[in-house]
């Protein structure tokens, strides 16, 4: 077991160097550099040993309650105590009042220090932002402070059994009685559905208040709490999954839950998406956060274990072997490549006049990311080889706790769709042309213009398409490896060293996501 | 739970079909095609349904003795009754003295029903071989009938904690005193080093008689049985793997085990290749089956699963979706390639004079045919969304017994690090001039013949090369590409039907292997 440490500094480099943190006002160089490092020391001592032990243990349903396994409830206690829940909190309800991409830097610390509680924790900032866009005055006072202080965390209830992708098939009805609305359904897939960290749990529920079936209109969005609705929320199940088995994953039952509307009714979904939206990007730094800790094992474990000969007939090193050399690369490359793409999207995402352009780089860095992350874990299995595959080096969880990333959130599959629909041929594909502009604000190094060249060309042919989505995929994947490509020639120019500029060559040379043309 | 069915046909169209299995002199179709089907339905009814139970429940070391999961021990003694386990050994030895072909269809079921029981039952045919090619007479009549009738099973005592790729490293000794030689040492990762389904268990111990640390050269192969040796085998430990929960992989100490010589001495490795070369075009199978496997749940489930709506308004299935269709399609052809290309090396393997091709086949098919069992399951965890990470429909399972298939056999890097050096670097690359022409012999395509140009461009890269060891990955890539591309021409060919058609398109347009050359 090679201890998690975390990427500190290789995050700052990322935000400062290559993201351009420095364009948002509010960003405080020496601010960001402190609370990193704390959260960072934190995560190390404190929740990062107890990833193995989640692991291992996983959740247990109670008596219809759910037990986090052992050490999760007092480090969590001990992370609200110093305030960590209510990092983007304003500070009227007893928040830090910390930016976005403060917030991301701790986000990926944590899911690489322990994913499944990280998710426990990490839908509170969403929460939050829809309780301030949404929420009434008396909502946004009785349930932010809770949020902010830890007291309570939340959760997103949408999913039901036959409504995953696709949410117009929601089921679960809010009626209104004599003392308000009360909500009557089935949920399934809630993560952190119930758990004994917190003393309450705000759920946010997607519930239908129009009787109009098979369409997203009647969907309204509504709030409850676990507390005042004891009796009448009941956790059915926990799912048994690959990974992530300190996240549970609930089954959900309510039974006439209290509930308060939160926005408009028919609104749902708007505000749901903001949630959403959130956790997109969160998502993708997820697999950031995958993608780093697979490279530190692997790497660590290839430059310690002796394995053949050099040349001149000394011990070997597994690190010294060509292939292993290139699997470390890719894991290196994927790592600061995918952490650079989400990073420059949250930048952006900080002035509303770039909405198009964050629209686009969402789904794509959603996609890439999570997949960069799961490709790392599974080159770092490979590179360990048998130990790869025992539970020892703890490699293997890494992988299956990543593969979550790529489904949840929205399936990639259907992020690569609207990558095609809303990036393309929505509204004469503004999100597209933003996305071609960027590139070139990016880099103007050819080998990255060329490859832009090559996008346009799939771009009219996705817009010339009769059925466009056949060619979501590969339009998505070649947008991600476009702006991947940028991002690593900006890496490599403020790095200014020759594993660099090697490193650079390794990305540019890496074959194409592009079907052959059978008919030239 | 999708139930486990045997992909008998297909099996059967491979080896007929495309692999040209009339080509043997000892192929008799009717009696392969009773076989196959005899043992499919075993499979499916028998040992399928311990699958599941062998991943949740795994082995258990009690009192040094491995204990199998429940009901893998009456389903073995059911097997070894019908004869399975004697299916290849010579009849006066009590086997049913079956070709290489049967082997492998029955072979690939037993993997798709249940890999790690199929592990445990496979190596016996590699060790009937050696004893046949290297044993005394003694000792092939007193072990291969015990073999041939499920008495024992056995197992191949190869790697140690710091010989795992690198055999010379080994450290177990071999000393001769009045009784006979006794082996000291420490093995890790053997495979059924014990289990409670045979009588007794011969190892095939791989030992240092010469002290010539840091070489092979003093490196020879003994056999020694469990039940002679109760007091000095000691299982010390069952690893904790991803997967495979149902094989167990010990740690052993021989603490002066008797032992017999098997060979000569110091031509151990030469010995125990006999068993490996008949365990890797086996392990190619493994893949082969774990794509079936994934094809198949996924399949069924995007066929029932309803999800969003046709462009007639009407309720589209998962599979009406382009995305996943795609990858539908992508798992099949995997599928049904990768299994043509293992027949037709194992077709070529019964011809002496083919010894140099399928040198060059074997590799290649290890690679490739167990990345496509994993890129397989892979799909089949993305089409089935959060169904496909809950283990309700074990497709979780299939990626994760599929995954050691890369590393165990010789990591799949080895492999391709061997395609360069004994394929393309020695003896004047007879053996890349033997796969030039076999493509040719599958089919004159034009897609194929132009791809095959392209490879002998990357052959002349390897051979000019200063370290070919770098191009060896792009180049085995390259090469399993450009075989499976061609054994495509011919599936399509002989189905001559219009959704192969489609296929071969899909497969033919894929993008290449191949890195893109910045200096042009």
């Amino acid at each position: 077991m090679i201890p998690f440490t975390a990427p500190s500094e290789d995050i700052l480099f990322s935000l400062r160097e290559v993201a351009d943190a420095n364009s948002i006002t509010d960003w405080d160089d020496d601010l960001a550099s402190d609370i990193i490092q704390a959260f960072a020391s934190f995560a190390q001592d404190v929740i990062a040993p107890l990833d193995e032990i989640g692991d291992r243990d996983g959740c247990r349903l109670e008596d219809g309650c759910v037990r986090m396994p052992g050490g999760f409830t007092q480090a969590y206690s001990q992370m609200a105590e110093m305030g960590w829940q209510g990092l983007t909190a304003p500070q009227q309800f007893g928040g830090m009042a910390q930016n976005t991409l403060i917030d991301a830097a701790v986000s990926e610390i944590f899911s690489g220090a322990n994913h499944a509680m990280q998710m426990l924790c990490n839908l509170v900032p969403g929460a939050i932002t829809t309780l301030l866009r949404y929420g009434s005055r008396e909502q946004q006072r009785e349930w932010i402070p809770k949020l902010a202080s830890g007291e309570a965390l939340s959760t997103m209830c949408l999913t039901e059994a036959g409504a995953g992708s696709d949410l117009s098939q929601i089921r679960t009805k809010a009626v209104m009685d004599n003392d308000g609305w009360r909500i009557h359904g089935e949920k399934i897939f809630i993560s952190g559905g119930d758990q004994d960290m917190s003393d309450d749990i705000l759920h946010l529920i997607l519930a239908r208040t129009q009787n109009d079936p098979g369409t997203i209109n009647g969907l309204s969005l509504f709030i409850a709490s676990k507390k005042a609705s004891k009796s009448n929320i009941q956790i059915t199940r926990i799912e048994e999954k690959m990974g992530l088995h300190a996240s549970p994953t609930c089954q959900m039952s309510f039974d006439g839950t209290s509930a308060e509307l939160i926005g408009e009714q028919g609104q749902g979904l708007r505000a749901m998406f903001t949630m959403m939206n959130h956790a997109r990007l969160d998502v993708a730094l997820q697999g950031v956060a995958h993608a780093s800790r697979a490279f530190k094992i692997a790497h660590s474990y290839a430059m310690e274990r002796k394995q053949g000969r050099n040349p001149d007939g000394g011990d070997a090193r597994l690190a010294d072997h060509a292939d292993v050399k290139r699997m470390l690369n890719e894991q290196r490359a994927l790592m600061m490549g995918a952490r650079a793409m989400a990073h420059a999207a949250l930048v952006k995402s900080q002035n509303e006049n770039n909405a198009v352009l964050v629209d686009f780089l969402t789904p794509i860095c959603k996609v890439f990311c999570t997949q960069a992350g799961i490709r790392a874990a599974d080159l770092g299995i490979q590179i360990l080889g048998g130990y790869g595959y025992l539970n020892e080096y703890r490699i293997n969880q890494t992988w299956r706790d990543a593969r979550i990333t790529a489904i949840y959130e929205g399936a990639n599959g259907i992020h690569e769709l609207s990558t095609v629909t809303r990036g393309v041929l929505h509204h004469d594909g503004v999100g597209a042309d933003a996305f071609y502009g960027f590139i070139g604000e990016i880099t103007d190094h050819p080998a990255v213009l060329a490859l832009r060249e090559l996008w346009c060309k799939q771009r009219v042919r996705v817009e010339n398409a009769a059925n466009p989505s056949e060619f979501a995929h590969e339009f998505a994947q070649l947008s991600g490896e476009l702006f991947y490509r940028a991002v690593w020639v900006k890496i490599a120019r403020k790095k200014d060293e020759v594993q660099f500029d090697a490193l650079l060559k390794f990305v540019l040379s890496q074959p194409l996501p592009l079907s052959l043309d059978l008919d030239n």
